[in-house]
């Protein structure tokens, strides 16, 4: 752990000093799931939405629920498929060129291994995950918003609070406006955040100017040794998209079945990152 | 804590059931003061905002703060001043014919009593004292709110998903319409739920058909065993209120000096409940 630690530290400086550490991101995703060869044993779990979920298990600690269907054990395997993302960036199209399924696959694995190292061995570090999920979004999304200014907050002006947003590209094309990433491991009871965010912003710089697309691993829960849930709020996010403010979409890594159900999916767009990356971001920005 | 809690529960089926149990919630309350006479010592923690914080002590756990000045820790005094308050009721006028600092003081010593009891021999019970805010308040304003029907929700038209308040009096003049009434102890990240629920209101049912007041104890966090500290979000108070949706007010029983500063209060109106009950609550429904 001291050594992913040291690996993710290295990313996340560079990434805050306004880099994309494709390298040192690659290197600590890597040795997370070479960790986790070496060291955690994986084991059924439950089904789910019709998918089959897996835990790691180590030091009598058990991981969070993943989709060993999504997730490539073999490091170098994952380090010529997340070079092969990177080198894949259109930044003339604002899009990836290439295949949803293999972003999704190399995202989610990225992730899963990550955040399964400090389920098992620092579950004390519980805001680390999001951290690496956000240096990982910013730095896939950067390369293909061209003249984007990344930053975490929204200036207001007349207000003394700042719209704190994970990432926020600011665009080249207008003094305010852009687009808003709410990154979110999963959402839970946080949903309200990214509207209640849209709403302010489409009030200060008018409806529009600014739009968000809130991005999340899943929103499956482990449940006891034996079960998993997807925590889902369906009529909640309809409300919201409804009647607070409208965001531009959610992009899953693993997207929950019951949002991509018509009652939802017909009132906001519901996708994976692999086709936001692919095919919907130029739709969006 | 067993008597505690069967008076409690007592008060909570009936007031559950749609009535006003006055002399339930009175016997729940002297019967926390008196077991907090018996049973803890109080001790000074810390001076903030110019006003003494104390804790009480037992069974090796330390509550929360509390202001011994804004506390009546003689049982019978508190029951005859819950009778007083009961008593000064006006429903033509909608207000009550008592001092502000009487009802204040009170209503203070009602729920820092219960909570305190919570904090030191039931902490795990992390709802409950927010159950009896609910009574409390329920209780004093219906009657108050002659013709008004009291409820935990409103019903949406065309959604799924209702908007859960605290509290709603919907209005006997108008099919939708009426007072919501989110009631949480202290606010903390939760404060953006009360302004995201106004907007949802406003936008389905036209803007002021709902009002919304919050109405708090106090936001006294205590930090360690010699501090304590009002935990403020000023700035996302203004924002919220000017931003996200126009609530009516804010009421506290121990209100944070740094929202009565003009910065705050010229934006929102922020008062004691005692304030609300005397003279504020007919100029809002």
């Amino acid at each position: 752990m001291q050594t992913l630690h040291a690996l993710f530290a290295a990313a996340k400086r560079a990434y805050d000093s306004g880099g994309t550490p494709h390298g040192p991101i690659g290197d600590t995703a890597a040795h997370a799931i070479e960790l986790l060869a070496q060291r955690a044993r994986s084991r059924g779990l439950a089904q789910c939405d019709g998918k089959a979920y897996s835990v790691f298990e180590a030091s009598g600690r058990v991981s969070r629920p993943f989709l060993p269907s999504l997730y490539e054990p073999d490091p170098r395997v994952f380090q010529a498929e997340w070079r092969a993302l990177v080198q894949a960036a259109q930044p003339k199209a604002k899009c990836y060129g290439l295949a949803a399924a293999r972003s999704n696959r190399v995202l989610y694995t990225a992730l899963t291994a990550f955040c399964v190292c400090y389920d098992l061995w620092k579950p004390g570090s519980r805001k680390t995950p999001g951290t690496f999920f956000e240096a990982v979004l910013g730095s896939i999304l950067q390369p293909v918003l061209p003249g984007f200014r990344r930053e975490g907050h929204v200036i207001l002006p007349g207000q003394t609070e700042n719209v704190s947003t994970d990432i926020v590209f600011h665009s080249p094309a207008s003094a305010h406006g852009g687009l808003v990433i709410p990154a979110k491991i999963t959402t839970r009871e946080r949903v309200v955040q990214p509207f209640a965010h849209q709403r302010i912003l489409d009030s200060i710089f008018g409806a529009g100017a600014f739009k968000s697309v809130l991005i999340c691993v899943s929103e499956m829960q482990r449940d006891g040794d034996a079960n998993a849930n997807a925590i889902c709020v369906p009529g909640t996010i309809r409300l919201f998209q409804m009647h607070l403010a409208a965001m531009s979409g959610i992009g899953y890594l693993d997207p929950p079945a019951r949002y991509l159900a018509a009652d939802v999916s017909s009132v906001i767009p519901v996708f994976t990152v692999g086709e936001l990356l692919e095919t919907r971001l130029p739709l969006i920005v």
